[in-house]
């Protein structure tokens, strides 16, 4: 397993663009990835009732186990509470681009993102199809476009790349994802999106999907709100010409390994992106009776605005995270638990079997003064073991959702 | 029903003072309720399962049905997470008062307010007891006085008192209570006691409590963090000389909306002195299927923090609204859906059966500017309702826990 420079067009026969298209005033706001031979097809999606447009769209494609050709991504508006106006306008982003490229609409995914309950500006977006498909980026530019157009107060372009080897035939897996607010684990939490050209049918790949996300996207969060329009969508082509992946085989671990990776690589981003954050938090609850128990306490602790602002205020309140760990709702006995924090300035313990441990406070300073901090919780009450990643409350984060939309 | 400005002794036979003893630096820290003659007691408790050791030690007193003569409430330390120590230390607490009143110390309630997992300074609260039994203040000041005491992040104290006729006889409720962080709907958020001269037995009184709760203290939201120390107690020790209350008569109505009101308004002060709270939020979701359905909802709302971002910011980003109701957990058409805004400067329609109205935003602005805001959402869906209320997240938010414990 390698880890490469490239974009979401890495796997052999997929293209890439993003452009700006008019939705936001000047940045990049319109994503296309295509492939040439049509895909299997894998998606996750939000759990919120609330569903903007292109969720109800893609899940219905899903249902209907089509198979795909291209996704075309707009970010400035979410198309989120926008009623039948909304669907339709889904459906003529999917009709405009498949017109385009000389596809079926049901052989496009369509994905929004941005503020909700505002209709799409659709001349703008049909416009804006038609010059992306005439797009002639480098192949080493357009992954970082597409990756920056699908952002929305996201600092930084998420994007990741690796191949490997299996059973000597080369396959590259390679994703883009966009946070930075509304992140919370609820399945398939924000907008990810995976390409490959691995060989591998659509069914196998939603149980590897589903298997994969719930140690990756749903436990992230960065403010406890799942969001209208999350998805995670997989597309695999099998252009590198390597043999079908079959489950069970030693083909399909090499493969899901691989694809794990990407997949907390891109979650990890997302955090590490999310709105105001100054801190990475890492939360890992271990030795637990079970690993549904363990994962609620992750939760907790990574979600807790009080944990949160602790850690932006670089204060050893562990108070605050056992506080957390105790409204859980997981059985536990307190009686029994470890607390230290680890980071690259050394490890401090803060609790140990449920007692306080006197701790030097100029120590656990210097501990929490590093950009990434690891919290580390030991049950003692068995031996299951859940991680989980958050990041802290700050003034920024106020800052930027108090005047988003205006 | 009239309202009073007494404290927390204005029902007969209760006295109350407030001190400062030296667990904070300067400010009161040491509050004191006591009672001629015993009182019935109903108590709820935080279902945090850290549970500081004032909750472990009430819960038992209640379990037994013992008969309470006094509280004793130090603030500045919430001696949560202080191990077997902690425990003798609240024993201690009930011992020293007891000692100093002449009571049993079974007869004495303890609670406990404060930064978390460091052990009581037990000399100086013993000292602070001793102090206090002699303490002559005048009964108009002790309400106060004990309102303060039992302050943390609090800006102001909370504190009412109303009387009531009874079938033509005159009875008092008092009550104070503290917030301001760690504030979240599980069962009895925060500290709150009440008092007052109706007889009444302590099977009812719990009953009522346990009631009345779930539409007050349940239904409010500051950050959505349950405190290890949570509770409200309720003392009644029958001075008044009126009869009985039993249930289903009209007195034990009268006295069950007397109260109601009384812990409503302390539940909302609570939220009006969230930490960092400039603007005060009612959400009222109606016409829905079921209650606990609603409630749900009213919950997502008020803990959402880009709901709160938004109050702060006066944007009227009604998406996050729906988004927020999506998220809850109730099963409901988000496309029945109708959403307000609701304050001294007039109401704005935002989403009428699902779809977005077109709005002025000057004039939604003019509404958002003021500090009370309501929030109807109708669902259409049903006749059942609830109200709850919850409080911006600010800057001053992110300040206060940043810091709080250095």
């Amino acid at each position: 397993m390698e880890w490469m420079s490239q974009g979401i067009n890495a796997p052999k026969g997929f293209r890439c663009a993003g452009i700006h298209a008019g939705v936001k005033r000047k940045r990049k706001d319109l994503a296309m990835i295509t492939s040439e031979s049509s895909c299997s097809y894998a998606g996750v999606f939000t759990k919120n009732i609330v569903k903007a447009a292109p969720v109800i769209w893609n899940q219905q494609l899903l249902a209907n186990g089509n198979r795909i050709k291209g996704i075309i991504i707009n970010s400035g508006n979410a198309n989120a509470c926008t009623g039948e106006q909304g669907y339709s306008d889904t459906k003529d982003m999917a009709n405009e681009l498949a017109k385009n490229i000389n596809v079926s609409p049901d052989e496009i995914l369509v994905a929004s993102t941005g503020v909700i309950g505002v209709v799409l500006p659709m001349e703008t977006i049909r416009t804006g199809i038609r010059k992306i498909v005439e797009e002639k980026d480098s192949d080493e530019n357009c992954g970082k476009n597409a990756a920056e157009a699908i952002m929305t107060t996201d600092k930084f372009p998420k994007v990741k790349s690796l191949k490997l080897k299996i059973n000597d035939c080369e396959v590259i897996i390679a994703g883009m994802a966009k946070g930075s607010g509304m992140i919370h684990p609820n399945m398939g939490t924000m907008l990810s999106f995976i390409t490959t050209d691995a060989s591998i049918d659509s069914e196998l790949l939603n149980e590897l999907l589903k298997e994969v996300i719930n140690d990756t996207y749903n436990m992230i969060s960065v403010d406890g709100d799942t969001s209208t329009n999350d998805m995670v969508l997989v597309l695999a082509n099998g252009e590198s010409g390597c043999p079908s992946i079959v489950k069970g085989s030693k083909a399909y671990d090499d493969f899901k390994e691989a694809f794990y990776a990407i997949n907390e690589e891109l979650a990890t981003l997302i955090v590490k992106d999310g709105e105001g954050a100054t801190k990475f938090i890492e939360v890992v609850v271990s030795d637990m009776s079970s690993k549904e128990e363990a994962r609620k306490m992750v939760h907790a602790v990574i979600t807790s605005n009080l944990v949160k602002t602790a850690f932006f205020g670089e204060d050893a309140n562990w108070g605050r995270i056992l506080c957390a760990l105790g409204y859980s709702g997981a059985m536990f006995d307190p009686n029994k638990v470890d607390v230290k924090y680890i980071s690259d300035a050394g490890e401090i313990e803060l609790l140990r079997k449920g007692q306080p441990v006197l701790f030097d406070e100029e120590y656990a300073l210097a501990i929490l003064s590093e950009k990434e901090i690891k919290v580390s919780v030991v049950c003692h009450q068995g031996t299951e073991s859940a991680k989980g990643w958050g990041c802290d409350l700050s003034y920024d984060y106020v800052k930027i959702n108090g005047d988003y939309r205006t």
